[in-house]
């Protein structure tokens, strides 16, 4: 089975857990059968590699989202990056010519497209692997799934189909309606649209020839910047009168605000917190070291990151974004490929962050043109290199770079060091990268 | 007039804004006509200087309290220092001594006590300078302030005038009492406790006398540690038939939990927030340096400390403290007389530090056993003193004192600096003072 995860963009609606460089489907919420906390993206692999261990899967995104794809799921994954954001249509043909021109997947051969953030149960990745038979079969031009709904929903398309068989022809598609609306839909036996479809390589491929001008995957992402944004069900599935739906029944929530989310939680708390008996419906998510208490609060959301801190009525978390449009903070925490950071102390014309590398990882090679910066290792054990010199590091070691030098660390252990940068105008956009000599 | 004022312990109930360290005394919380925020010792302090310029303010307080009193009010300010707690009568008996043996305050003068922490408007200093008027007259040996009740409080103990005039004669004191028990004294024309009472010095230093066994103030402070808890009430108001009562009408409140506090501020929001317009009554007091989104909450306080989060109903914050007492943490921040620290980062062999040094102060000269530490200079002007050796010290400049030296650093201007900590067992215990050479 061939999968494309689109995994989409940064999402404000969960701050302050998510924000510009960590999206939803990052954050670590969800407790493992191992007792530790995973992701979404880190769920939904695991329940596609559970249904189909041989499964491919390509996650389509953005650059920003590489290092936390790779630190989540490792190196193997395939990724195809979007050079910048154009809708789904674009999205899906990159990817698509991706799977064909790089790893060769022949045109015949079946591709799912599902988001990367549902909150669903095993079944619907069994519900996945059928999608892509039929789409094999060859039947239809594409094949969609279509969840049975649990309620008249406001907050999803809907799916028409011309009869009630588990798959049957589509007869229409309909944009998100109002309550009545959507209580006529469900009684016509209508079907949510959860973005989940499925079809030939080929097929796709051919239609972004026809409506896309490039040569071939590598072209088509140098172009990738001139594309007008359209998203796939405008530029395809509405044109297409050859499509089935196929419908699937079983749990599937969409977290996309704290409301849903929190319902998705197994437990109350995440993190170090308290609650006393008058707490009714409450969640904590805290990923700060020090211990929150909520006390007498009914439906509350409590979440507390470096970023901030939201405390909210769940209901009325779904209209956070205009609030956290306001916030024009810097990053106080990021997850990157070779590991994290975070920010501990802002100053006028200093910064300190704490830094950990993976073992076997490093950052890059690089310089600053106008801040010196100096490194205190806290734990670990590893390699600086500075100016080119290499040197072995470990715990009390002090490293100081002056503005101009290289320099980069090399971790072998888990390592990690107090950085503190110095100077007048203090940037992430000054930075210089260079070759590791 | 000669002023006691009784700073109290450590008060959990203010948590994460009070701790062990931190008395809700010193918490900026209060907006001044200048613009920025006062604590509540502050706040007093500034309104007994407004209703008596020559006033001799001396405070009884523990050894833990000195350096936030001196940061807060200076060093000019009296203190009797309390060698351990001891209740309210061998604190008041040693101030009481303190005053004639070190400040030579003749015995017939009079002295005002009062809490260091009731929140009240200029009226009621002017009551204060009235009382200790009438206790210099010397009609009675002793002469309570009676706050005249707004409501059936259950909270405080009342006290029975034997008339209605503004003086009058105490017919008898009542134990916090319940509802109707309290509707009845008020009916009975009773007056609030707030334990606020005047006499002159030679009356409790006679008392003194007669119930402990000193000579003077230096003994009575040698002494202290053998010396049994027991109240002022208890020792001297109920067994003393001799006591008038004066009548002080005006805004008195005792701010001990959240609720009474946050009445007494006078805008919801201290430190970085918003809150949507679904939200009633609440308020956001954030010491940290990123924000708090308030979202369609009612009746709720928030406070955010480098030592944790509290979101509470405002009416359950009043039993927040048996949450607190299972709350095992250090202290994240604390204010010294030099300046104020705060914890960055916590690891097993390591801690990170920022240090703030108010201009002309320095922190002692000391060494550790079992750790080593990193100092990086990141604003400010001064000069580190490292096993006696003096150097300049700016921004950038790093200083690595190994387990055994002898390290300090004198500001010039306000300095600041992060400090790495590196051991396998760090602990504050770990600290050896020498003399500045």
């Amino acid at each position: 089975m061939n999968i494309i995860l689109l995994s989409g963009g940064s999402g404000k609606r969960l701050w302050p857990l998510s924000n510009d460089i960590r999206s939803k489907q990052f954050i670590k919420i969800f407790k493992t059968e191992e007792g530790s906390y995973g992701s979404m993206v880190q769920r939904i692999y695991r329940q596609i590699k559970k249904a189909d261990p041989a499964a491919d899967v390509t996650i389509a995104t953005s650059k920003a989202q590489v290092s936390s794809i790779h630190n989540q799921l490792g190196e193997q994954v395939g990724i195809s990056v979007e050079p910048c954001r154009r809708d789904t249509f674009p999205a899906i043909a990159l990817a698509t010519a991706y799977l064909h021109h790089v790893r060769h997947i022949p045109a015949d051969e079946a591709v799912v497209v599902c988001p990367v953030d549902p909150y669903v149960e095993d079944s619907y990745f069994e519900a996945i692997k059928k999608l892509g038979e039929l789409a094999e079969k060859g039947q239809a031009n594409l094949v969609l799934m279509g969840i049975e709904p649990t309620y008249p929903s406001e907050k999803y398309g809907y799916i028409i189909p011309e009869d009630q068989g588990l798959v049957s022809p589509v007869s229409t598609f309909k944009e998100k309606p109002d309550l009545e609306t959507a209580k006529a839909y469900l009684r016509q036996g209508a079907l949510w649209n959860g973005g989940v479809f499925a079809y030939k390589l080929g097929y796709v491929l051919d239609k972004a020839h026809e409506l896309l001008d490039f040569t071939d995957y590598q072209d088509l992402f140098c172009r990738y910047d001139t594309l007008t944004k359209i998203s796939f069900d405008y530029a395809v599935v509405e044109k297409e009168p050859d499509i089935q739906v196929m419908r699937y029944k079983g749990q599937w929530k969409d977290l996309g605000t704290w409301n849903t989310l929190t319902e998705a939680m197994g437990e109350s708390i995440v993190g170090q917190a308290m609650m006393d008996e008058g707490c009714k419906n409450v969640h904590i998510i805290n990923e700060l070291g020090v211990p929150v208490l909520a006390m007498g609060l009914t439906d509350v959301v409590i979440s507390a990151s470096p970023e901030g801190i939201l405390v909210s009525d769940k209901e009325q978390s779904s209209y956070i974004k205009p609030f956290v449009d306001q916030i024009d903070q810097q990053i106080m925490f990021a997850e990157k490929s070779w590991g994290s950071f975070r920010v501990l102390d802002v100053e006028n014309e200093s910064l300190t962050i704490k830094v950990t590398l993976n073992p076997g990882h490093r950052m890059n090679y690089h310089s600053h043109r106008c801040r010196d910066e100096v490194w205190t290792v806290i734990s670990g054990r590893g390699e600086t290199v500075v100016d080119d010199i290499r040197q072995e590091a470990g715990p009390g070691d002090v490293i100081v770079m002056k503005a101009g030098c290289r320099h980069t660390v090399i971790a072998q252990t888990e390592l990690k060091l107090i950085e503190v940068q110095l100077g007048q105008e203090i940037s992430v956009h000054d930075k210089q990268k260079s070759e590791l000599p």
